[in-house]
């Protein structure tokens, strides 16, 4: 499955009409270079137009010691930058919306997206002083945009886990139409704004699609996802249930409607709000001053007049609800916070699931909280923003494409995004799940991967970036595990002497206080090196003398203590 | 909830009667230290005598950097030395087991344990060459041993994910008895052995049970596990799928009857079997020789053989089910296994769920071998060893405990544990969740927490055990993070002019070469703050000579980069 076949088969397919005999074809790159992670920005290419849909970071792995976070590489779109006429979000999170200050930085081009997506890329672009700088423009659901001389680009309302999320419809030269869904999920009864435009996607399938790209996230669970009106009933009930207690909610900063309904049940049940945590404050204010947040103003209160009331009048809204470890409820948890102390009267409801690898350090949070006598609920109160098996078979069927290629998600997720299609009875030479750099190049007569761009992904640290690459982190993770060592010595530039030293220096490898000994022995078998570089009348004190002391020690940790610290030999000259 | 009332209180529960008048009281004591990992190490203590139940390692937290495994603090044990009668094992796994080579070098006491369990003790000890040193003793479920004046243990069958666990029934002359299960579940129909001894339970109960301390790990989870068996049939129907395809299953080495029913499978469906990964080779061999697996010797081959068999006629079993990087199977998926290649013909099951932490590196593992072709199925093949709430009722209602104590799992899932315990009846001031060190002290009248000793996790990395605490880790920490810059300089004992340097080296900061112009200016930086101490005429090299360059540089390198490389100034004085 998932390979493309050749011309002949797909001929045959077609009935042996050539479709769009003189027709070039439209080419389908995702950038990023991280085969596993979703970082979504995909170049869509024809003749001499291109437009970019979506323009995300990735969050680092485990492996990828002090980066602050992970962008793609936009080199193929610098060197084809006049052609490259927009950059077209589909919604505002920040896999989807992350990367623009650094990417729009190497290529100023126009950014659509619709009222909240734009909200939130002005603060993200007023962060980084570029607000003058950028041209964007709002879109509303229904809106037909024309871009370059190829694309027309139709706005397409769906829902998802943030208010304003869109699904476009790509029509090119190439004939049919392209839909992409973004993230996506089916919500019949929405917090903000209507159900996702299922007339739309069937009008676009009973017309013809050419390919549709769909949301893979939740390919692998079977059934339907809750509306997210149904968290503001769990909301109600935990409320009425906590009369008299402290209510702290965590829950994603971008998930307003989330925000809202907590909001609702504060009204309900006569408690102010206290909203916690940067991000929290800043989307809340955005999604307020936009509309999507409603509130009586008097209901927000600060933590200076959080004395005036009592526990159970007041409900904490705040980040936290990955486990992060600086995040406002971490903070909390581990006695950090300045103004919150948990005890035994609290009630904290993560209304959130642990994206995969944060597991753990939920995990940690919640027991940390637990272990102070508070009751944490982490059950209930949350519902997903990608769609569920039934809700992908819908799409399909309404769309009904030629080609598919399963979108967002790990691997194993497009592999079951792919399975589904196939059993609604799509062809599996049909099929392709992309990885970053290939170049995929679809018309009515074919669909195939016909080569691939490097695109590695850039990492971001502190204000680096790029310049962290994998040579620095292999010695972080060095470092990580064992330590190191500085072995420093001076030595006469005329005598060849050693005059001071070997000093020696050890960070992370044991505590030197207790292994005074250690240290000693170490200094000996240096200098043992020394005298025996100088028996055999050594003197290149740049490269083999380093090497002679660094080998010597390290054999000698090795077999003290099985660790492997990293060794770093500074030989200093002086005239003498 | 879980604080333990006063003694009127209690003594109105028991009808006024002084139920043990003379008696003292029984402590119970976990050791270890990690709040929310289950270092399984327990102190039973009754005036002059102590029987230590299990003595297990924890696996280091993320934040615990090159630790290689975490082991209890028994400082308190080896403080009552002559007490200790026996350290009492209740199965096989490391975090019941893996400690003892750390701790029996501290403290020879003799052990005891099922056959399969000290047959893994032997490997343990052996590998460190203790094996002669330790006294062993083999006992059988339903046997009672007698230890020291105070102790008398019945060892009770049970089922978990390893052959031959126990539960043990102590009783002391505290009076009544305290079950403690051990990990369990109940397996109505276990591959090797017989179903759990329920009737043993109900006979305790009837008699009186004290104190209840009960597996808590699945309390989440409603239902009851599924029987080992059932693994068998979805092996079965695996195995006839994949007819013609290599087949490698990744499970715990540890798991005897997985494995066992996986070459039943094979026997089937006439497949060789190849055993690959350390633990896996050893643990399988042990379980042979002692009779806990039944296979013809013709059946098992190793890389050698290989060849000579199509890839229909073999089934690998390997370890790497939790993503281990150095596993053989993420090895494979790597390709870093030297006789291994992972391509389209392979089918690939996970018999094995990740263990809390390590979702990320199985999905990682599993998306790279997904991403070779082949097909990786992670459902199904699998069963928890660790009893479901229906299973837990059913002890609680047998056993009928006057006081309850929820062990093995994290915070939360003991806190459900006793949630469970309440809804069947029990009332929540007889319940109590220890933390590590927390002295428990319980007979007929009371039960309480009456005191805390210190135990502290050690960390083992290396042969070093205890020599790692938390500077080196912050220092771990903060290296793996910025990575560090060293800044040597030698001057003149009787000048103090600098005579050479400032030489900067550092490692996981930037790549050097990248970054040349950075490293020049922060030469300057650090020639201008030496001069600057030359001005204001400080000598003081030692002290603050160095810190006036560590800020020196801090300083510029933040502004410069926004990081906060770990740095260390080494001043070298010479004669002259």
């Amino acid at each position: 499955m998932i390979e493309t076949k050749k011309l002949d088969k797909i001929r045959r397919n077609n009935g042996g009409v050539d479709l769009n005999k003189n027709k070039s074809k439209l080419k389908i790159i995702p950038l990023g270079g991280l085969e596993q992670i979703g970082m979504n920005i995909t170049v869509f290419e024809y003749e001499d137009d291109i437009v970019v849909v979506d323009c995300g970071i990735a969050f680092p792995e485990d492996e990828m010691l002090g980066i602050d976070l992970v962008i793609p590489d936009v080199n193929y779109l610098k060197m084809n930058q006049d052609k490259v006429r927009a950059i077209v979000l589909t919604h505002g999170h920040e896999d989807h919306i992350g990367a623009l200050p650094y990417v729009l930085r190497q290529l100023n081009v126009p950014v659509y997206g619709t009222k909240l997506t734009i909200g939130l890329v002005e603060n993200k672009l007023n962060e980084h002083k570029m607000l003058n700088d950028v041209k964007r423009t709002v879109v509303t659901p229904g809106q037909k945009i024309k871009l370059g001389d190829a694309f027309n680009i139709e706005f397409i309302r769906t829902n998802h886990s943030i208010p304003d999320p869109v699904a476009l419809a790509i029509h090119t030269p190439a004939g049919g139409v392209v839909v992409h869904t973004g993230d996506f999920k089916v919500d019949y009864s929405p917090i903000n704004g209507k159900p996702i435009d299922l007339q739309k996607f069937a009008e676009l399938g009973k017309k013809g699609v050419l390919l549709l790209m769909a949301d893979s996230t939740n390919a692998e669970r079977p059934g339907y996802t809750q509306s997210e009106s149904s968290v503001g009933r769990a909301f109600d009930d935990l409320f009425s249930n906590f009369k008299g207690k402290r209510i702290i909610v965590a829950t994603f900063a971008s998930n307003v409607d989330r925000v809202q309904q907590i909001i609702h049940a504060a009204g309900k049940y006569k408690r102010k709000v206290l909203v916690e945590g940067r991000s929290m404050v800043n989307v809340i204010g955005t999604a307020i001053e936009l509309g999507y947040i409603k509130m009586p103003k008097k209901m927000m209160i600060t933590f200076e007049e959080l004395s005036q009331y009592r526990e159970g009048q007041v409900v904490i809204i705040t980040t936290g609800s990955q486990g992060e470890p600086l995040a406002a409820l971490s903070r909390m948890a581990y006695d950090n916070h300045r103004h919150i102390n948990i005890h035994e009267n609290d009630k904290i409801i993560f209304s959130s699931k642990p994206i995969p690898g944060n597991e753990k350090s939920v995990s940690k949070v919640i027991n940390t909280l637990f272990a102070k006598g508070a009751e944490v609920i982490f059950e209930d109160a949350h519902v997903s923003g990608h769609a569920y098996q039934e809700e992908l078979k819908l799409i399909h069927t309404l769309v009904k494409p030629k080609y598919f290629i399963p979108i967002h998600g790990e691997v194993k997720h497009m592999r079951k995004h792919a399975e589904l299609a196939e059993n609604l009875g799509m062809k599996s030479d049909k099929i392709t799940i992309l990885a970053p750099g290939d170049v995929y190049e679809v018309n009515y007569r074919s669909a195939e991967v016909t080569g691939k761009i490097t695109s590695d992904p850039i990492f971001v640290d502190g204000l680096g970036v790029g310049d962290v690459g994998n040579i620095v982190l292999r010695d972080r993770q060095k470092l990580s595990q064992d330590g190191l060592m500085t072995v420093v010595i001076t030595v006469s530039k005329s005598t060849r002497e050693v005059l001071a030293g070997p000093d020696i220096v050890s960070r992370g490898f044991v505590y030197v206080r207790e292994s005074g000994d250690m240290m000693g022995e170490a200094r000996e078998v240096v200098v043992k090196a020394l005298e025996q570089c100088k028996r055999k009348n050594i003197r290149d004190w740049g490269g083999k003398m380093k090497t002679a002391m660094r080998d010597a020690l390290r054999d000698f940790l090795w077999q003290q203590t099985k660790r492997n610290p990293m060794i770093l030999p500074v030989i200093m000259e002086v005239d003498k």
